[in-house]
């Protein structure tokens, strides 16, 4: 029997080496994006039309839409609000439509459509996710949204958490580096998250512009069983 | 006082993001460019001349150069030997110009030429290395070779050796999660460093071309005090 694999892609700028079209790729960007879409779902948001640039998020505005849209933490002046969890409250997003764009977090969302499903991914639906995973029998991709590209702890560590439940199940298994280092520090990270956390380079910056206040939320397992999914432009729920 | 940054790079196709025109970049493939590198220097070859393409080794070659070339592990037919460590005897390299293509390390080399001063990193001088690191007082970004792009374990755990040691000098710091994550996965691996790389996907793939004989041998520590370092277009003894 083929056995399905699992793989890890640190950075949207390596994701071509990885493409793998038979595969559900799950997105993350634990600090913050996938944590804030995931807990938007949550509060009964009905869809997320995530968009790459400013431009369009200002476009989408101008037609009406609620709009989340920051950079570098930074919330836009035209926007409703950036991309903390918080933000995203039950009063502000049920059955609401909300056009979202971040400095990281919905580029690799775009990249990933190339895959066969495309999930957001965040501790906040960590085992969910992975039961999801394991009962579609595909392999998996879990692509890390980075930091300009650049590689961050802090998906790295959910990476390596969700490889290492979806590999429990014997007919998955990896022979990519990359899923072996996430789950060797997740390893490490796990005995002590929030410790390991004050070592991510995201946390400092986070901190700086006095946006902490969501690091222990984004890091709480198992809030939700809700999977938002990639159809066509729009997330939903799954 | 700015104190000296420390970065690692985990993949050719990331070094844009990384590129620092102030640092030393010591370029890294242990398994086996890096290392069959310092080892020909070992043995007293006069001068490597990295080239990226089979084509242009082939040149060199019809001109009356000894050439080591391989793709993939095999030894392409009009090379004189591919790049295991033992091929590169004092009988055969003594005195020699060699000219050297790899799949992996020689476009590494090319890349990393946009930083101030670019050295080959292995086992082999590590100390050396750490050393003349810190008492140059520049910036180090370490560039991992990788496979084919693709992060790979063996030249993250040189990388964070190789950090921590130039990181006991106060005056570098670092605030790149790499290097962190690079540091974290050298401390599990050099408890028992044979048995971790028993993980890592390059040792299968060496294995299955009975290539694997060196594993051992690239990962022994301070064999010598040579650093090859790249001078114009030659990488010659510093």
């Amino acid at each position: 029997m083929e056995r399905l694999k699992v793989e890890v892609c640190y950075s949207p700028a390596l994701f071509p080496y990885y493409v793998n079209r038979e595969a559900t790729v799950v997105v993350t960007d634990i600090l913050r994006a996938s944590s804030a879409i995931v807990t938007a779902f949550m509060n009964g948001v009905e869809r997320i039309i995530p968009v790459g640039t400013l431009k369009e998020a200002k476009a989408f505005k101008e037609k009406g839409f609620m709009v989340a849209a920051e950079r570098d933490g930074i919330v836009r002046d035209f926007a409703d609000f950036g991309n903390s969890p918080y933000n995203f409250t039950p009063e502000r997003v049920r059955g609401k439509q909300i056009v979202y764009s971040t400095t990281n977090g919905t580029h690799a969302i775009q990249l990933a459509s190339s895959g066969k499903q495309v999930l957001i991914g965040a501790y906040l639906n960590l085992s969910a996710l992975a039961r999801h995973v394991r009962k579609e029998k595909r392999d998996l991709l879990v692509l890390c949204a980075g930091w300009r590209n650049k590689y961050n702890l802090e998906d790295t560590l959910f990476a390596g958490a969700l490889a290492e439940l979806v590999l429990e199940d014997k007919r998955f298994h990896t022979i990519c580096d990359a899923t072996i280092g996430a789950m060797d520090l997740y390893a490490v990270a796990k005995q002590h998250m929030m410790g390991y956390i004050e070592k991510v380079a995201q946390r400092h910056r986070l901190k700086k512009n006095r946006l902490d206040d969501v690091i222990g939320y984004c890091h709480e397992t198992d809030l939700t069983e809700i999977i938002p999914v990639l159809e066509g432009d729009y997330l939903v729920a799954l």
